[in-house]
């Protein structure tokens, strides 16, 4: 799903970042005739996200390195499994050995937390989606949603382009400016494309029927007890996609889950980032 | 330290990457006449970094906005701390929000965590030095070393190019190979810059007297037991800087220290990451 | 709508392809010291779009330049209507002016045509939209697609990323595969975002069917005749968006329109596009 | 003539502005074992031109891709002419199938409307070159100006950088500072490098003899009568070379042509772009 | 002549590679409050260049730095003369300092070589024009063409795109597979744009009659003897541009020019350079 | 040691810096089924710098080419030898040989220039470094510390970025504010990676304890009198590493090197460049 000349720019930068002039020792230390076998393997249990990428880098430093991948993404394997061997110049795999375990441990723990987040929330209703927010490092959008999708999650909008969320911030902006919210509504769905979402934010089941009114298609329901998340999702009857977030953790999603709501946005599965333990071994 | 050209590229590839062709909600929502006051507010105690590419985000949207810092990077705020104020069109507020927060939130995450460490080595020894490693998500190597330094952290190498590690794969790869240690390190000497630091792994105190021949500089102490780490201090004796590393945590690193090493390398400070829960309010 | 960062982006690279090592002429025959004003002249009726580039342009030559306007996108101004006045120095003027004429001339151009469609397209019908299609000059999707806006009529999909559309050729890729359609359908559903507008082609009216059993948001019903169009915004009623598409001309809109469609997508507002004529003239 | 390092960017920028984070559809509908044929096929009458970019957008999406080409650039083809037959991975030849038809369709346009032109201007003289103007589309113009050349036309010069084009707005900021122009061009011939064409555009015969008495290289007859063409060409009388210009239509082009003149530019062929009708289809 | 957007993208990279993560010493050392005056002073006699892109580089670390000029680019001034004088933060100027000083004394060494070379062709014909080739440092073209403007010499071609130049190793390719010259060459004339200069490389006179047979505009009379210069420029006797070229030393730069020739091409004024001393002073 | 990935951005901008739309010549002239044996030779005695790079320029222009080395960078030959064969069409050969040359004899010129200097160094203190200087030309830094350690050099610093060295108007800007050096020094140590080396300019031996009592890894002698050099080196007495350096010639070296220190920087190494002879012949 992440096309390759998208990549490529991204792993560029990447040892541009890593190896601005070289690398120092390996250049001075490790002979040009020296070559080796390696192993990338799990050293805990997860879902594999990041092999293309992880691939890229070891091919950009060294076109002619072996890169067998063993398993595929979005994979659960266990502790000790080996995912890719490879097969090349000693100096070569030095070099992308950091840059590559730096992609394929961060995407990979995005999608093993994301899958223990799927599987509480399954517990509750197995038709709930998990999704992300836009709480992503600079850069990593593409990579970590796609880190998402593998962990079984789904995604959220892209971006500010791509869909409209009218956020708290937005409804004080109008409350503001004296602006009449269902008058409003009805303007953006002329303006907008007939492919766009309009998803609106309510911590209070009153703020619902202005919504409905409009006819729009979604609602972020924040930061709401359980009670009232339940009598939203009533409330809002199927004539809108529900939507629960602020503060879900993995000890509230299943009671958040099992509220009937269609989708559970969660912002920790971006902004914070446990990169799984993933190593680069020699074979004697 | 991070000096302005270069965080205007971060920013804007940061806003292509959330608006790349602008923001359907606020264009199509907001009216351009209106303005707002809004304060950035610490949600949790920690420490400040990341207010100079906060600021930068949104004068790249609309450099009419009034950005005014109430505080600074390296400083360490209450739960509740205002610590900028933020007046102009509420488009534009709405506009960078995101993006702001997210380097904020980010950086004050890896400063505030990077000074509990410091605090628990310094419990052991209060010179030791807490540093990073090259396990940065990449596009924010920079960004990261800056954010160890506002928690009280000192930076290792900055990557592959500007100093020698010689780590247990390069090792592997001589040994494998037949390569005489104390002979390859003393040609290295000669080969690379005076401006050089040459560091190398060792797990074992027998691996030390090669290096030590060749008047290496540095040591990293790998995944040694508390035991041996005093006794490789005491055998080095001050002739080289001696580094801890290998899966130190806030439990473990006191003890660390109190073996008397100059510098302990914990990989947690970036390879996993938690956002500081700062917010953006509007004022009534 | 058109965020500054990225203009800024889009006239970098105009001008370095305008002027890779400089302005021959002007360098060579135009003093530094000459100053002029000049004016920026519909030489023929249309709506208004570019101002805020076409200012850009000249202000990124020479910041010190006067650039008013006095007139906004999206506005019909009469053959003659001056819309920008200019003051500067001479050099700085003949440098920038091909460039920002040729930006100009060609959002208005869009914006102009397209208000001829919509205006077509409103007599048969005043709801149907209007819209853009992915058949776009390389580099120019932003601008197209906000020319289209100010003309007054509406965005399709932005592009592959922001929603679906099965099309012809996705589904002769199925049916070549004994992929079953509903099935297709249902599964895309789970994967995408709730976000995500799903729709798809159809030709004849017996197509329908399996996407209205999968709950889609979308048809689009390509190169169907009148009669057809009729029966299939009918046979849809109302359960989803209908899209008429294929070969729409000025000519044949307003009946297309009159069906009943919610949307008509015109690949010629922007796969075949006339420069307005606009003149940038001395004044004496 | 387009070297392949430079149409690579073009390709990159054109998909990433189309699939900025994957094909969404495509991704979740096509399974990444379907393989298809498919043909590039002419709909109307015309002249090829961007073959080898089209080629390097599927070469890009999918190197493994075949796409053989049973056609050249430049060559007329009738409606119905295959010029491709593509075979490969299914998904891979539906991503990049707009993208590249947007360019084959832009520039077998442009090439197509220009053969008119030429042929045109060829009944009124034979040996009339027809030449482009700098009203190009932004980051276009390397693309269309090959465009033109495939249509038979010729190129004028490419920017402001690679000759000298003294226009009617110059002149103004000559006139208005009381520069003498005779001086003025002296003086510029000795500034410029010797492979600089020095051109001056005039609308009346008398502005003629200053020119010619600075020896300049060339004459634009800017909007002149056919009679006022034909005095001038015999004025200048091989002296310098003589190029008609200003609104130059495929009706008035032969008569423009009889008068003798070398050059005639049209600005029509670039600033009114018509997508030439070019499609894919899928084999049974 | 050298545009701000253009000299912006040139710092910026100049300063992404001497400071690609900050100032180390700088950030360390130096307070941020305190300011400084210095002076850039000329160590030895010669001619200004590149001070708007020395400017350009302290604005870009610091927009507040003050840094007037007291000459101009172009001017010749002696040993201890000052150029321009700063004043700023302490921290900002020693940033700036070396990448400035780079450009300024490389670029001042480049006129500086070319006014000598100018003076001593000019001994010999006061007519001659000293021309650079395309034998530059690459990315610095641009800049290296401005100086040797600057230092009274003119410009050769920008590059391979703006003028025809066939050289000998285009000859021999011609030659080898047996195509007629004169024929090939009417051609030329054909296919090219009418602003294209045409010059061919010649080394024996009897060369010469096939060019102007197709009436080409110059000959690049290569590495010819003093006494065979001189017939050529007799032979061509003004129907082209004479150019000789080929190992031109300021030794022997007079006599050529005495030849007659109308242009003197000079490889070692870019190909070899030297850095023109110039210096940054504190003030007491 | 110059990675892939780097050169190839290197080149790709050298050619478009040369070929912004191609080659004019080649183009127009030659067909595209002429091939062309030629060879690249030494054409003076010199050390050979830059083959890989002038080898990607020509694969970058036409994959299809033949490019065999038959030497390598680092070596030294004589007047005459070939170091490369070259087998492909004409028109590639031509479009990429002065770009290929350009790299060539700058880097092989920057080799044999700094060989020079390493044998005269040599000749007075057999294990004196001579290293080079920040005084590069902008964007040709990697490239030419490369060079330099080619022609039997070694590399100072790179940057600002990776080495601290503390020069005489840091030390005028701390003296301007009263700011005590030791003490500034032994911060200085506090801040800094413990790989960070600290070098600090001296100009007479009694600022030279201050550095030693902060225990700095090295000194800058600046400009000192041979007498001074060896009494510094004394003084200092292997406590930290002693560099020579300031207006240090071919003719001077010696007699400074005999002086003991461990390393002398020479800015004429990068700062003035002598493009070595070496030309590309056509094979008959």
């Amino acid at each position: 799903m992440l096309e390759q000349f998208y990549l490529q720019e991204l792993v560029n930068n990447a040892l541009k970042e890593d190896l601005p002039w070289g690398d120092l020792t390996t250049n001075t230390l490790i002979s040009d005739n020296f070559t080796s076998k390696v192993e990338i393997r799990f050293r805990s249990k997860g879902i594999i996200a990041g092999l293309d990428i992880a691939k890229l880098v070891f091919k950009t430093i060294d076109p002619a390195i072996q890169f067998n991948t063993v398993a595929k993404d979005g994979v659960e394997v266990d502790k000790g499994t080996v995912i890719a061997a490879i097969e090349g110049k000693t100096a070569s795999i030095l070099k992308a050995e950091r840059v590559a375990l730096n992609f394929l441990q961060q995407l990979s723990g995005i999608a093993t937390k994301t899958a223990t987040y799927v599987n509480a929330a399954h517990k509750g209703n197995a038709n709930t989606k998990v999704v992300d927010t836009r709480k992503t490092i600079a850069g990593m959008r593409n990579l970590h949603k796609y880190a998402i999708l593998m962990g079984g999650g789904n995604n959220h909008r892209h971006c500010l382009s791509d869909a409209i969320l009218i956020k708290d911030n937005h409804l004080a902006g109008l409350l503001e400016h004296n602006v009449n919210l269902t008058d409003a509504l009805l303007q953006l769905r002329k303006k907008v494309s007939h492919t766009t979402f309009i998803q609106m934010e309510v911590d209070r089941i009153d703020q619902i029927q202005p919504g409905l009114d409009a006819n729009i298609d979604g609602f972020l329901l924040d930061n709401m007890s359980l009670e009232d998340l339940k009598k939203a999702v009533q409330f809002i009857n199927k004539k809108a996609i529900t939507e629960a977030s602020g503060g879900v953790t993995l000890e509230s999603i299943t009671s958040i889950a099992a509220c009937g709501v269609d989708i559970i946005s969660v912002g920790a599965l971006t902004n914070s980032i446990q990169a799984l333990d993933i190593g680069l071994d020699y074979l004697d």
